[in-house]
């Protein structure tokens, strides 16, 4: 058998978003792709350049974003990548995981569903401790109407109106697998999983939904919404620091979810 | 009767320690009494001096801090006082609750029991969304032996040892109600509860629990470490960031407690 000329490594990422100019790499702003390329880059004595799951927005966090990346670097003691990636990042992003992963292997393509979740705060007095990790919204949210609301979502539907920018091939369809609400104590955490999501799509969709739960929407509204195809019709933009990447599952059968910490224990 | 000629009223308090150089005032640094007493001062103009249960460190944390002030303004709108504060504050303080108390109150001196949370996030990489709120430990903790050698503090003891900066009374001696150790995936959460406590004390008994699990010390010298009233003896202190004030009981029955958002649902 012959070495192969390249490794293809996986890596499983955590991030605080509050101080990334959002994930993408920018030449001229903080981002996470950047901070990963250039530790990467340093440690492999080479540029690295990375594909990834979900190309998150400024503010957004992440407990199981994944990117991949090849290097012609084969006998790198991989077993110790996480831990000297994690010395060398700043302490806001992380490296949950490292695997070597067949070559086919691409973070972004190869995922069949993503899952996100999104953390509201819904009590007329802020939370200090949660400012950076859930949306604060004063108003009682009646959290029937919203999940009432939600359910014209689920399935394979055009979600044009709940799109900020089209993606470069125009399609806006996507199939919404499950969209569930649950509330414990002040905090509602909503998850929406799916093959795929537009750009600010599951903000809009939290921010149409609350608008619903807050009685300023009638939730029958939701399917008119869709119909319509128009971001006009939908509710605002959802802040972007309730939202998290909350996993990436793929056709080989390896699943990032990781729970936010402030709904794990 | 008469109208009182002041008001005496008591704030619960949430904070995020990081931005701030601890809680008591300070001319030339942000604190969070400075903070409230700037905000308190404007809406009721008139200078307001707070009375606090804990005066926390810097880059310690609270849920359920109280504070307690008097005002001459007694018919100030003291229902809608939380949402003026909260929204004058930045924010990482916020005000959970206002009442208005008996003259009698104060926050210091009317507790009589304080309770500290300390989150442990054991795991050998980092979590880049718990750097701020628990303190990272990578070599694995022993669950047992921690606990075994928490046993020994629990009761009144002279806490000496376990004491940065000596009280202005030169008295050493508190009681520790409760010390409970549990842990939930990789999150550990210690919590203790006593009449007070001196300074730094929570996290240099956190700190040499902390080297007691990892094998770095016996548990048995916990008892020794008391007996010998000397801070050389006892571990080092455990960082800021993994402490929460997290409850305030007082004579009356009121109880501030609240879970760190951590370890909420």
């Amino acid at each position: 058998m012959e070495a192969s000329e390249s490794a293809n490594v996986r890596l499983t990422v955590e991030y605080d978003g509050t101080a990334f100019c959002g994930f993408q790499f920018q030449p001229a702003a903080r981002t996470v792709a950047g901070d990963l390329e250039a530790a990467l880059s340093q440690l492999f004595e080479e540029p690295v350049k990375l594909s990834a799951a979900g190309r998150t927005d400024a503010g957004v966090h992440a407990c199981g974003q994944v990117v991949n990346f090849t290097t012609a670097r084969t006998r790198f003691p991989f077993d110790r990548l996480a831990l000297a990636l994690n010395s060398a990042l700043r302490n806001d992003v992380s490296v949950r995981e490292v695997a070597i992963v067949d070559a086919g292997f691409s973070a972004r393509f190869s995922a069949t569903e993503r899952s996100y979740v999104y953390a509201i705060f819904n009590r007329p007095q802020a939370s200090a401790l949660l400012a950076r990790y859930a949306a604060h919204v004063w108003t009682p949210i009646d959290l029937d109407r919203f999940a009432d609301a939600s359910r014209a979502l689920i399935g394979k539907h055009d979600f044009r109106a709940f799109c900020a920018t089209l993606p470069d091939n125009g399609i806006t369809v996507r199939t919404i697998h499950a969209l569930t609400v649950r509330q414990r104590g002040h905090l509602i955490r909503v998850q929406i999983t799916g093959d795929g999501f537009l750009h600010k799509m599951v903000r809009t969709i939290v921010g149409t939904l609350i608008e619903c739960g807050t009685g300023r929407r009638d939730p029958e509204s939701m399917r008119a919404i869709l119909a319509a195809r128009d971001r006009q019709t939908a509710g605002p933009t959802a802040v972007p620091h309730g939202l998290y990447l909350a996993g990436v599952l793929y056709r080989d059968g390896y699943d990032s979810y990781c729970e936010p910490p402030i709904f794990q224990t």
